[in-house]
């Protein structure tokens, strides 16, 4: 019989118990941590709950911590002091690992503790017991993620519906599927927390989320989802790891995806992993990225591991931190849209400045802002698409054309990303 | 270290040892069996190979039994003898499975010897590792399955080019992605094999492949393909197990796949598995359906299981015989197109064909065939798209509007599939 305690009794806690409570698992709920379990009753009926977390973590006869709070101070406390003790522990909280996970995941492999996180990551998706298993051994040598549901959701509404950022945002809010101050998740950061723990068991190294270079998708534009449209191109925000000619690449950004890309088709708040392993091909796995019941079954899923002794587990080795590599070296197309006074010599002078920098341009063409303010007659978007081109001599090209008196704002770019075959 | 043995060296037994030489597992291939041994010296430097199966299945030192032949009576030989030694065995023979697999899994049971047949379904797509393990104590309420890639591809390639069947089927033929014997695959037999194993791992009761409700792709015309594109479907060969109303649904036939669901962008000769699971929401993988390294890895994946014991696995309980219910009681909207006599009254016969059912028409409209020896002016398609039908209702109603003078040959009718949610 397995014994485990559970802190916090939020909305995946309460699923992980309902959940339980259905199967027939060789598992005890020997303690439940939560500060408002007065008003938990129904749910806590015939479970030992405490608002003090030193009474459950003292218990020597608990083998597993399950830490499902938000903040990070007390889940460090909780999830550090169980490593410490050598007991296993599951965590859902990915700024925790995103922040301290080499501290953790380092502390465990001395403890012999084993770390579940699989409901930190993309929801329901298998992502963290697949990479720990099925393609164990093999590279992985490219990630490409959507890892916000919030984001993906907001980003799908506003092409379908032709309706700017800013209101399906404040519609997304009343809808409870962002969140009131919705920063984490519309910055990147919250998937760029995410992306950080998926490129370190990737690359075999602790990445720093603050190494990851971060946008979010507040700049995106209404008028840059429909030309993407119109070009068969999806905006969508996208963490990419990968390693290509010895350089490892991590960024986190809105990006273009091609139809023939498997990220394409992926809509409102679904999350995916899409991955190009050595041996096995392209993969992609999609499922639900939030809720109660597709998170707490990650859970579920992490504690039935834990009664197969033996597994391997991503915090049995000792880990090193490893550095992205300069993004100014990620190569891809890129998009990039400029705000021109439309009057001869514009182009001339924008393909000079690309052809400086040795990019070449794929297509471009010219059409009226979909932004009524901006439609005044005199200005115009100019549209180009390159080829596949370094991304600092790109940002150095945008900048020179920043510069041009004929251009009114920095032009937006965002890089295009195809399938690898 | 973990002593096993290969029979068969085609391309994946080749890509097994390839990339077995590559990794660091305690892994001794420790025999092989091959008939043409002398041609593959290369490859099996170093290894004992004979082309005497008993040499092999005779040693008690060897743990593991990994078949990769073709055929049945061979290959149920060596998995048989092995499994009554109380052997491990590793198969990526789904013909063997359905004809055989009953059988095999429950001397499994008995002899405590596990089965690992990831490569068997689905090539690379680690579904059976994904039920086996993390979905493992919920039910799967509904699975749908791309599972043949010469079908997806031939289906994908007539839509983008506008070219029918026989024309795809034989540049397939030519570039080597469909057998010069196409039968199995085409007539959705292979297919039928891997869904009737994932059905029993659903249902939780070995289904008979034979008693699957199958057709193939044969008899697919080009029109219709375009008619479900016009209407925003694409036509995918469709492996389903569902239960529903506490029937159970297992059928394997061309289907229309609404934009909204996770097939309709599969393209090619991906291969995909789509679940909908009690607790974990809706999940989708996709992966390569075959290709030497790609199934190879998931033989590879299923040794490296063999690594870490007490695994769950299939063969570890009896199995009993379960049986699909009538597919007539399967319900869901159907495409239906008669080719007609363009003249008045018809659609009043046919729409009150339908009415007599109690199968209510969501939409129609008449169209001239593609097909041009068919576009004569005096003939037209007609497309019904009905509201959710009893499948034997359909057939019904088919069946009388076939026999309607101005209707020339057996109506065209084709299940359309939405999301569940």
């Amino acid at each position: 019989m397995l014994k485990i305690a559970i802190y916090g009794l939020g909305t995946v806690g309460q699923g992980v118990i309902k959940i339980l409570r259905t199967m027939d698992l060789e598992v005890e709920i020997a303690a439940v941590f939560d500060r408002s379990r007065q008003k938990k009753q129904a749910i806590l009926q015939g479970i030992f709950a405490t608002d003090n977390v030193e009474t459950v973590l003292k218990r020597d006869d608990i083998d597993l911590h399950i830490e499902l709070l938000g903040g990070i101070e007390l889940p460090l406390y909780i999830v550090r002091s169980a490593i410490d003790k050598g007991k296993n522990v599951i965590t859902a909280n990915k700024a925790l690992l995103a922040e301290h996970g080499y501290t953790l995941f380092n502390l465990a492999s001395r403890t012999n503790s084993k770390i579940g996180f699989e409901a930190s990551i993309a929801g329901a998706i298998p992502v963290i017991r697949n990479l720990e298993t099925v393609f164990r051994g093999q590279k992985i040598t490219r990630l490409e993620g959507i890892l916000n549901g919030t984001t993906n959701y907001i980003l799908t509404r506003m092409r379908q519906e032709s309706k700017p950022y800013t209101e399906i945002l404040s519609d997304a809010q009343n809808l409870g599927l962002a969140e009131a101050d919705p920063t984490l998740d519309v910055s990147g950061m919250d998937a760029t927390h995410k992306l950080a723990i998926l490129s370190s068991l990737i690359l075999n190294e602790w990445i720093d989320y603050r190494r990851i270079q971060t946008r979010g998708i507040e700049q995106i534009e209404l008028n840059d989802i429909l030309y993407a449209q119109k070009m068969g191109y999806r905006i969508r925000l996208v963490g990419q790891c990968e390693v290509r000619d010895g350089l490892k690449h991590v960024i986190l950004e809105p990006m273009m995806i091609s139809s023939r890309h498997f990220l394409w088709d992926i809509e409102m708040e679904n999350n995916a992993v899409s991955l190009e392993t050595e041996f096995a091909g392209p993969h992609l796995f999609v499922g639900k990225g939030a809720g109660q019941n597709p998170t707490a079954w990650s859970v579920i899923s992490d504690i039935q591991r834990q009664l197969t002794p033996n597994l391997p587990n991503f915090a049995e080795k000792p880990w090193q931190y490893g550095i992205p590599d300069d993004a100014g070296n990620i190569q891809s197309p890129f998009y990039v849209r400029a705000l021109v006074k439309d009057e001869p010599g514009v182009l001339a002078k924008i393909a000079g400045i690309f052809a400086r920098h040795k990019i070449s341009i794929a297509t471009v063409h010219q059409d009226n802002p979909h932004n009524a303010s901006q439609s005044d007659g005199k200005t115009a978007d100019l549209i180009i698409v390159t080829h596949t081109a370094k991304r600092s001599e790109l940002l150095k090209s945008v900048e020179e054309i920043t510069s041009l008196d004929e251009v009114s704002a920095p032009p937006v770019f965002i890089s295009v990303i195809e399938p690898e075959n």
